[in-house]
Formats: structure tokens, C-alpha cells, sequence
């Protein structure tokens, strides 16, 4: 029978091997009592099994609180433990709640964060992964050889739809290839869904009958589960290509029935991300994490930006796009979405560790706030990604574009 | 226009009012750039307001990663922000996505935990709060005047239906009031959930028809959405009265289209709660997110127990029972869950501290693995209980009935 296999980062007073067993007992089989017809074969089919200990660092401090140690000494170790996929089956929450439960809660660790998760092969059978995925949305926004240029409307919430739409006609006149509403809006006091859905499209689809060009827009719809199947329905009624979902906020199970409808890109917003992955020894980490939500079907997901405004390190950002990169079975890829603090100046050192241009690249004041204008802007962020790939520097792409040039000068020197 | 205010625990090496600042600007109007139309008014309306910050201690390492403070001091403080409830209306995801949306990742924190939230009036209406809550479960139960006794069929996994059925008779011969799957059972290889409902409530029902008392059974139906619909159907069908969710694992709007059905009372496990609260400054507090689980519709959710076996500190079990059983709005009260490592010894402490039966108090070993048998375990419980709240000491309670004796000769020693 297929086991799925995670990899825990720990730490714990105790002998390593001994908290991995605490911790392979509590998620699955763990008795306290004989009971009657528990037999040994059974046991074997659905413990949990302690795969690795791999012991690393003694630190003197606990990173969480739990069990104190007696010796002043708290080891860190990487365990891997399997589980038989028939405790679980097909059901992604029930999958969660086995490799995320209550393990949390376990005193003899001090820390713990799941780091990884290995699928089996019929995974891949069952969860379809994202419909569109990086071939697909370069089709919808008719985007190839280099990243989909994108951005936010701002300020988040406010904006009347007539001027969410006023915006987006600018952007598209610009170029742009793909805009989204910010997490915080999805309906509000002077901004309801439908009628933004309704204002947006008629300048997308007017800008599309006159150039054949489709901006994608990402509304959110997150909400309750019928609200969400009526606003995917009027997105899709409208002509819209995508749609955007709070997936932390909204949750797995009602994310999963919004995907399943496969006739429009998800982007997956991972707003709420940094509560379940900034401590180093607590959570998630986001190679784990991505994976759930391809099975799920996200086509999109974020991954923040290299030299961002947050508190996410370069490497961590580099880590979680070849994430979002690797083959998963024979799914479509999902579409790693780069954002935060981004103007273009970025493109440089995303392709030298990455080598990659399958992005959505996300720039708000790189583009809105462009000396020469929007256009300059969406312009500037095309030529930064053609001069990163030729193998220019940024000083070299300076000299040669003048849109980018201009970039530089206004957001190089923050 | 009502507002809703959020309390939080931060930690900055910044001024806490310009922290503040940052997080009500990144949650809510913050712009980069100026938006024709864009009126003081506008702003007025959709923009977070810091409310007030009450400086606390400042500390010399950051908890978590974030911006370095150029004098090495990081500055603790309690910060209310508030927002119209214009921004989100009555959409709980959005409303999670504003209150622990992009904060967590604002680099100027080292530390931010959502401790409360304070709810206008108008969500009281919107939102009916659980359909049961304590008032039900008791009817349902037809338990009054003391805590309702449950317990979990262990092992977690691995039994058949007819396994788990011959234990629920066992149990339900003895006297007990509820039952549960664990959160790691939902549909296993060996125990599909319809033939478990079949098997399960086959004993149930006929242990009613000759009683009339109808033991609660949770039957753990997390998964897709609807495959939740069709096994609420089916426990509905079946004469149950419960349903179990994994609330972190199915996720907030699937859960609350399940409790939105309010035909079978809700038992919410929390299965996952560590990873969002364990640390001090990072998270969620119990009392926000019991709020957030109530609007939703959950009848009944855990609160760990005095004396846990897991991490947390008897302060903070008695502070989440305390949160439970404070009256929100019009809407009936949830019922606090308690378990882990409990057995009737721990009834005395919790009466002291609570001063209330209102509660579901869950054993396994001190029912099943009690010397006497399951039905003197769950007399003990009874005892144990009635002891308490008249006022008697453990070791008055032990000489005064041998049930409950000899579950204190047999875990009192542990």
C-alpha cells in the first residue's frame, strides 16, 4: 500500500528518536488500552512510522514553549514519518489534520514545523492539480518568452467600481497584462462585487474587441460557499478569465470546490502566510504548503519578491519559486506569483537565481507611480526582464532603455 | 458606520505607535501613489484607526525574525486598531484576511499575536451563532445539572465499524453521554464513514429505544464540501444528533456551510490550534478565535484541559473555558470541550477555577481503563463531579464512593 511521507524540522528536550515516536503514536494508532481485536496486523496497516532521525544542532534555549529539559539541552533533528494513504485516502483536510494535528500541541517538542511532503504516485491520478497553470494562463493572457506583467489596484479598499475600472482602462491601454483586487476588498460599502465585476469587464472586454489582447483580472470572491459559486458564475457570465481566493481566510475545503470548477485561473492570495511559517521552528514551510494547494488546483500562488518589503529572506523567496517550479506528477505547473516592493530593479537578481521567466511579476508603484507614465512603467518592467535575460546588469539596461532608465532613477535609489 | 476593533499583542524595535501606524495603513487604505478621485472622505471611510497603544516591557532578543533595532531594544505593546465594518460587510473570510491578513509578514514587527475582537451589534443578527449550544447539547443529551461525560474510541484508527459499534455499546451500556471519532478517522480503509454511521447507530438507536436516552456520537465528517453535505444527510438520516469537523483543516466557509445546515449539533475540534497559537507572539489567541468559531455556527469546541498532557498551562484552559461561556450577543453559548489526560481528578481543580458543569468533559483511559469496568468509569466521572461542585476534596470524595476510588488508586499515582 502507498505511504505519503513528511519530514518534520523538531526540537526537544528529549532524544530525538524518542519525541519522533511520540510523535508517530499521537497521529495514528496510539493506544492507552488493549482493546479487543486489535490485532498486530492491523496495527502494522495504520501506525504512523518513524522513516529518519537525522540529529543536527543542541541549542540551551527551547524556541517554543513546552517541556523543560533536565539538562539545560534542547535537540534539533529533521524526522521523516510515514503514514499508509489508507488512514486517510483521497481527503485533503483529513490529510492535514493527520500531518498538522495535534502534533502541534505536544509537549516534548519545543519546536516543530512540517518541512516537506512526499505524494504518492495515485495522488496524482485522483487531484487533477490547476487547470491552467503556467501554459494556460500565458494562453489566457496571451503572454510567452518572458513574465506576465502585473499589478494591484491601490489604494486597497475605497475605490468606487467606475474607478477601479478607470484604472484598469489605464493599465490596459498600458499594457499590462494581468491586475488583481486587493485581499482586503472582495465587496464593500461602495464597491459590491458584481458591480466591479460588471464596470471592470466592459473596459477589459472593450480593450480586447479593439487589440485582442485579454487583461487578466483576479476579482476576489472570497466569501461563503454559495456567494463564491454565484461570483465565479458572474465572472465567468462577464467574460472575466480569473478569479482571486484568500486561501488561508476562506479554507481548504471551500477553496478546493471553488477550483474544482476549472473554467477559471485561481490565483491563490497566501495573505495570513506569515502566521503559519515566520517562526523558523513552528508551522509550515512553504514547500510543503504549495503542494497542498496544487493538489487543491491553485494556478497561481504567491511566493513574495527578492529584496521585498516584508520580512521574508532572498533565499526563502528563491526557495519557494523553484518550489512552485517543480514538476508535481504530470500536472500543469502552477504560476509562482512575485510581488511586493517590486519596480523592475529586481529582475536581475530573480533570473540570476532562478533562470527562469515562467512569473507572474507583480509592481504597483514601479508602474502607477513611473515618471513617464503607466505605459513607461509597464514598458521599463518588459525591458528589465529582456536585459535580465540577455545578460545585461542593471547599469548595462540603464544605458540601453529609457523608460527603464527612468525607473531607476526614481525607485534605484530607495 | 459600526466599526470592529482588534486587539494585539506586538513587539517592535520601532516606536509601537509608528508600528501601529504601518499595520493599520498595510490593512487597509495605505497608498503609494495618488488616485484622482481619491477624497479625504474616501479615506475617512475605508481607513483602519489605531485606537490606542498601551506600551508594556521591552526585551533585548526579538521573538521572531523581523527588522533589526539599531540599539537593541524591542518594545512590547497591547494596540487596538479598528475598521468599518463598511470595508468587508458580514464576510467572515475577508474579515480574517483584514485582521490577520499581510500583518504577519510587516517586517517592523518581531512579534504580533490577534489577542481579541470586538464585534458591533449588527453581527449578532447577521449571524445566528451556534444552533445548539448548551441549551441544545443538554437536550439532546438529556443531561442537566452536571457536565456532560464523553469520551473518543481509541485506537484513533484501525478499528472496524463493528469494532467501534461494539465499543459504543459497551459505552453506552455504562452510561456515557457522547462519544467521538478522532480527528484522524474520517473514512479509512477499514472503516468507510456510512458503514461506520450504519454500525454506530444501529447500537445507538437501540440502546435509546430501551432507555430513551440517545448517546451523542460525532461522527468526523471533514472532506470535501460535498462530501460533507451527503454525510450530514446520512448521520440526519441515520438518527444522529452530531457532527465532527476539523475546523483548522476544512477551513472556515466549507465549516460554516455545514453548521449553516443546523439540523445536527456541531463538535468542532481544533485539531491544528497549536501551530497558531503556541507562540507567545505570533498567532492567534484562544479568545479571538473562539469568536470567529461561534459566528460561524460551532456548537461545541475544545478547549484542552486542567492538567493537560499536552503544552499548555492550566491559565490558559481556564481562560479559553471562560471565553466560551461569555455571552455573545443574543445567540446561544458554545460548549467548552474539555480533554487530554482527564479523569475526574482534574474535576475538582476545574470547578474551583470555572465554577461551572456547563461543559463536556472527555476521558478515554478513565473510562475504559478503569479497574472496575467502563460503567463504574463513567460513575466515577459522575462522582467526581458531584464531589466537586459540593464542595468535597479529592480525598474526601475517594472515601465517600469506590468508584471514584479506585480511579484514584489507579491515575491519581501517575
Amino acid at each position: 500500500m502507498e505511504r505519503i511521507l513528511a519530514t518534520y524540522y523538531i526540537e526537544t528536550p528529549y532524544a530525538p528518536e524518542k519525541a519522533a515516536a511520540v510523535l508517530a503514536g499521537e497521529q495514528s494508532s496510539g493506544t492507552f488500552v488493549a482493546v479487543p481485536g486489535e490485532t498486530a496486523e492491523l496495527k502494522q496497516r495504520f501506525a504512523a512510522r518513524v522513516e529518519s532521525v537525522e540529529v543536527l544542532e543542541t541549542v540551551n534555549e527551547p524556541a517554543i514553549p513546552g517541556a523543560t529539559s533536565k539538562d539545560g539541552k534542547y535537540h534539533r533533528a529533521i524526522v521523516k514519518v510515514s503514514w499508509s494513504i489508507e488512514n486517510f485516502g483521497y481527503n485533503l483536510p483529513v490529510m492535514v489534520s493527520t500531518l498538522q494535528g495535534n502534533l502541534y500541541e505536544i509537549t516534548q517538542f519545543t519546536g516543530l514545523k512540517l518541512m516537506d511532503i512526499e505524494l504518492p504516485a495515485s495522488f496524482g491520478e485522483q487531484f487533477k492539480g490547476p487547470a491552467f497553470g503556467i501554459e494556460g494562463c500565458r494562453q489566457l493572457t496571451g503572454v510567452q518568452g518572458r513574465p506576465m506583467i502585473g499589478t494591484i489596484i491601490k489604494p486597497s479598499i475605497g475605490l468606487s467600481p467606475e474607478q477601479t475600472a478607470a484604472m484598469v482602462k489605464t493599465l490596459a491601454e498600458a499594457g499590462i497584462d494581468f491586475v488583481k483586487d486587493d485581499e482586503l476588498l472582495s465587496s464593500s460599502g461602495n464597491s459590491s462585487f458584481n458591480d466591479r465585476v460588471d464596470a471592470v469587464m466592459n473596459v477589459i472586454n472593450a480593450h480586447a474587441d479593439k487589440t485582442g489582447k485579454k487583461v487578466m483580472y483576479a476579482f476576489n470572491l472570497s466569501g461563503e460557499v454559495d456567494e463564491m459559486l454565484q461570483r465565479y458564475e458572474k465572472i465567468v457570465n462577464s467574460g472575466g478569465t480569473c478569479a482571486m481566493i484568500s486561501i488561508n481566510s476562506v479554507g481548504l475545503a471551500a477553496a478546493k470546490k471553488i477550483m474544482d470548477q476549472r473554467q477559471l485561473a485561481i490565483h491563490a492570495h497566501r495573505n495570513g502566510w506569515g502566521m503559519l511559517t515566520r517562526h523558523p521552528l513552528l508551522g509550515i514551510d512553504y514547500k510543503a504548503y504549495q503542494k497542498i494547494w496544487r493538489l487543491a488546483g491553485a494556478d497561481q500562488m504567491h511566493v513574495n519578491g527578492i529584496q521585498n518589503k516584508f520580512w521574508e529572506s532572498d533565499d526563502s523567496v528563491v526557495a519557494s519559486i523553484e518550489a512552485c517550479l517543480t514538476k508535481m506528477f504530470d500536472h500543469k505547473t502552477v504560476v509562482p506569483v512575485v510581488s511586493s516592493g517590486q519596480w523592475g530593479g529586481q529582475a536581475f537578481e530573480t533570473y540570476r537565481r532562478t533562470k527562469t521567466v515562467d512569473l507572474l511579476y507583480m509592481a504597483g508603484g514601479g508602474i502607477m507611480a513611473h515618471p513617464m507614465g503607466a505605459a513607461a512603467g509597464v514598458v521599463a518592467l518588459q525591458q528589465a526582464w529582456k536585459a535580465a535575460v540577455d545578460g545585461l546588469t542593471l547599469e548595462d539596461a540603464a544605458k540601453q532603455y529609457k523608460e527603464f532608465a527612468a525607473a531607476v532613477e526614481k525607485f534605484g535609489k530607495r
